[in-house]
């Protein structure tokens, strides 16, 4: 599974490998510029598909999707279209005007939903959602990512009750 | 093509009939909440592949699909699955934070560029991407839109040198 995308990532441009300075200051031997992966339908469709095989490989029970704007949105569409489970996008700011919601498409109480990123560093992001449906009633016990840096973020969501599966790990895409 | 689209968007509950006070103050014989068709994995596939068939019909040449943040990403997501073209997001706003850009993804200088929307009113956040990505050196020529609702869209875009093809419009919407 990982070696299959982490090849498909390099082939699109999205995984760089060399000496990289982040925005946070720290040194990183990769970068990675998910958006050349998630805009691309051949390397979108691969991770929509190997997405499908993981979940269900664990027997995951999805009533719903769920990606973060905006980054995650190309995902859980792609995802969504490939199980037939609906979807819906989760804002991380109101907009000032116009009639948006934090939450945009239908869900229901209790329904158990998937949440998936494009990339997991810190999990903030995914934590906001997470926090975010639950407060609706609907109910997390998953998140699903391309790509796990393994900077903290599976802990703190496991902390939060959710298991974070990741398709490829920062070891796997350092690994030769 | 237009009676199977309307009838999807019936199914789904996109699209109901009766009497509306629209949030301008004009009366409406009919209602869309077009989320609830564009987050609907069956009908999001059967609009794509309308629009798919629609642009083979016509014999648009389309090097990037283009989808305006956020209504109208699920569609240029999906379209872009269904004809193995890329796409770009283009956002209405800079987020104040971050590193957000107006255009998300990759594109060139010289590329045709299908603007695609949900649903078209007045057309006002079809030309904001129609003027950004032409200042950015793409040229487009169409755009495609789920519903016209016939309200002086189509004319502003093709005063701007752009024609519009809806799979809906407001007329057969309302046709029996």
């Amino acid at each position: 599974m990982s070696e299959k995308v982490k090849q498909a990532l390099v082939g699109c441009g999205a995984l760089l490998f060399g000496e990289f300075t982040l925005a946070s200051g720290k040194k990183s031997q990769y970068y990675i510029d998910i958006k050349k992966a998630s805009t691309d339908p051949k390397v979108l469709r691969l991770v929509a598909r190997e997405m499908a095989n993981e979940i269900r490989r664990q027997g995951i029970q999805v009533d719903r999707i769920a990606g973060v704007v905006l980054g995650s949105i190309p995902l859980a569409v792609a995802l969504s279209l490939e199980t037939g489970t609906s979807f819906i996008m989760v804002r991380k700011e109101k907009k000032d005007h116009g009639t948006s919601k934090l939450i945009e498409g239908v869900f229901r109480r209790g329904e158990k939903v998937l949440i998936v990123e494009d990339v997991i560093t810190s999990a903030g992001s995914a934590l906001f959602a997470l926090d975010l449906l639950r407060s609706e009633g609907m109910v997390i016990e998953h998140v699903f990512s391309v790509v796990d840096r393994e900077e903290g973020g599976k802990a703190k969501l496991l902390e939060a009750g959710a298991e974070l599966t990741a398709l490829v790990t920062a070891t796997e895409v350092l690994g030769n």
